[in-house]
């Protein structure tokens, strides 16, 4: 299977692009490293991506730029981040990539408990995800040719420490729980789903 | 009690206007028509609407422009429509009208059943309404004061009547009971719920 890995030189995509490439071929996306670069917040650079890729099986999306920070020091310009990064950076990803992928293939976005269990600071985050998590839905129905669409919402994760301080009592998911979060949706068969792998 | 309808001239504004206007102080607020013109896809129109407006007690939003049409000629332009309205335009509505609103005020949001159940045509709609309901929630455990936040999320409305065909299956909510969803958050004490009245 060809799989496109956005986000690759992050946390959760090296894991996965490692775990994955001894059975798969992985494409390695990031924005400044990679096998590919490209930056998801613009349409022009996504679509050079996918001309670059042509035809792939699956897409995993781990990119998730959002705002952290203080509520008070929030306007329009902050929340912004999580707007055009975690947003419509995936929604793009999706809209412009359903006319490169093989029939049946099938499309993995990140989002995050935040969606229902927000946290001080990560107002930004709550929104994009729960943006995603609702577009997954609306995108499974549309989505033609056997193409599955999901999102993979973990808590925080276990080799992100730097965020554990803000989110108290929520027990980090685990490298390996967050992998096979996405081989559920990669290899599996279900669409508009939001998995917890937890 | 001095109450802001944002969308004050469409349908949902209309009826809510009508229904309070007997008990309370009623600011209609319309981007063509209305006590104060606003255009919430501006932050400066927001920042003027709220200097005009002084204080409040509580600002409804019914106002929750999306793009609406087949799946197959959306892009990111398209789903920019809900981005900018539904979502930003709501969400900016708070960030800047918690400096104006008094203690123990209330936001009350417009959001639709189509966070969770999709239909065709909608998606732009799903991923804005997932975004409002996870932003508020995110935003009661965040905003000071005693001031409370709330959406409102109703299936197709019964005075619109022109999306019955998309709705199939759903029982249209009446404008009765819209009006009690925002009579719950407006009057009552909830904080971060996502209110269906039906």
């Amino acid at each position: 299977m060809k799989i496109v890995i956005v986000g690759a030189t992050g946390t959760m995509g090296k894991h996965l692009a490692s775990a994955f490439e001894k059975d798969h071929e992985i494409v390695r996306v990031g924005k400044e490293s990679g096998d590919i670069l490209a930056d998801i917040t613009s349409t022009e650079s996504i679509e050079n991506l996918f001309k670059q890729i042509g035809s792939f099986d699956a897409l995993i999306s781990t990119a998730g730029p959002t705002y952290v920070g203080p509520w008070k020091n929030m306007t329009d310009k902050e929340f912004r981040k999580g707007i055009e990064g975690k947003l419509m950076g995936q929604v793009n990803l999706v809209l412009i990539g359903q006319h490169y992928i093989n029939p049946k293939g099938s499309f993995t976005l990140i989002t995050g408990a935040l969606t229902h269990e927000p946290v001080l600071n990560f107002a930004n985050a709550s929104a994009a995800n729960g943006a995603v998590e609702a577009f997954v839905r609306a995108a499974a129905i549309e989505l033609e040719n056997g193409v599955r669409i999901n999102a993979v919402s973990p808590t925080v994760i276990e080799d992100s420490p730097q965020y554990f301080p803000y989110f108290h009592g929520d027990i980090p998911v685990t490298m390996k729980q967050l992998e096979y979060g996405f081989r559920k949706s990669v290899f599996g068969a279900n669409t508009g789903q939001v998995i917890k792998p937890y």
